[in-house]
């Protein structure tokens, strides 16, 4: 397959890129550390943060709420499963506010900047996520990914799977739908892309969600790359 | 002055980092002597495209027309001004539709690039611009331009120096005004920033317009920062 049209690749970064789930956990020893907390399982603590995250976009997706930034999302989150942990009392109001940046702070999987960083002397290379700007651009920043531009959902007040999400993307860049390419580690994702006629690419991800995982171990349909990593990625790439 | 709380630097980007005129004379002369086009004086050709610039957009500000993009602006003057240069029959729509495409390849000034480097590493840095997104993210890319994030008048519809540029950029990275700093060669853009909370730095390019140049050849307020380069800039942030 030619991808000689391919002009710009969007990135998912929640698990496709970032390794949100090792990184809170890491956060999360450290933390315990510093501050003599009880002893709690971080990994666990980071998979009740993340399953927040889809019920909280759905309440926004169905309407129920007006448009709420995701870094909300996750505080509000945050406030419930400190509870639910044991750390209501242990943790105050500026730990809290430090905690929820965690999720800007993100390490990539260590596939990433090799693999962006080939892909960067073609492609233009941004991140097509719903996390927030600043948040996104402060982790490719720490972590050395070399974006070209930053889309969020904050640029669309809407969250993916909706279609503003992509077609807001398509109309920014002004370029063909079909010279865009998605590259999501979630079938889903993938399916949304190629419904507005973009291009798909599926990373293989299978331990994003640890033992919370359930799906999204393959790739369900004939995307248009299959790989493991973001060199697999560079080498179908051509790069 | 302390700069302590400044997070994000914003920076405009035709004049202030890109030297349009010299960019695009050069690209000029190229094609003449790829083509064997009659002699012309490119520079005036620069300057004479340029002048359409603040004439289409202010139709755009003033609610004559709608929301039209600057690459459809820069498009409209360069069909008129190859009339006024005696190339309408020489140049055909490929060549123009390249040409159009020159300001998306547009170099930077020599500061730049080590100025914005040292910056990098305790500022987030982006641009506010009139340009497109893909010719902004474009240019980066080519020059190495170590850009956080491209926020461009695409994202509000509206072009500096109306309100809803900067309040819009305010919004997206959900910090306070005064963490956000605007750096412009402009004292008009400038002016705007300030009236908004925003830091502000003033960098001199009084080349940038050549013997057009009629404004702008010293700061008309006292800015937190005066400067005549990105490292001058990087010199006054602490980097």
């Amino acid at each position: 397959m030619s991808f000689d049209n391919v002009k710009a690749l969007l990135f998912d970064t929640f698990g496709t890129v970032a390794d949100w789930r090792g990184s809170i956990t890491r956060k999360g020893e450290q933390l315990a550390r510093e501050k003599s907390l009880a002893e709690i399982d971080w990994d666990a603590f980071a998979r009740a943060w993340r399953a927040g995250y889809k019920p909280g976009m759905a309440r926004v997706q169905s309407g129920e709420r007006p448009w709420t930034a995701i870094d909300v999302i996750h505080r509000e989150r945050l406030d419930e499963i400190l509870t639910d942990f044991g750390l209501d009392n242990a943790v105050g109001e500026d730990d809290r506010q430090a905690m929820n940046l965690w999720w800007h702070q993100l390490d990539p999987w260590p596939d990433c900047v090799p693999g962006l960083t080939r892909l960067k002397r073609r492609y233009l290379l941004g991140t097509l996520s719903n996390g927030s700007i600043i948040g996104l651009a402060g982790m490719g920043k720490r972590a050395g990914l070399p974006w070209d531009f930053i889309f969020s959902s904050d640029l669309f007040k809407a969250y993916k799977r909706d279609a503003a999400v992509y077609l807001g993307a398509i109309d920014l860049l002004n370029l063909d739908p079909g010279a865009m390419m998605m590259v999501a580690a979630h079938n889903d994702d993938l399916v949304a892309a190629r419904s507005h006629g973009m291009r798909t690419a599926y990373i293989g991800r299978p331990y994003e969600y640890g033992s919370d995982q359930t799906n999204d171990f393959k790739p369900e349909e004939d995307w248009d790359v299959i790989g493991h990593s973001m060199e697999d990625l560079a080498q179908a790439m051509g790069t």
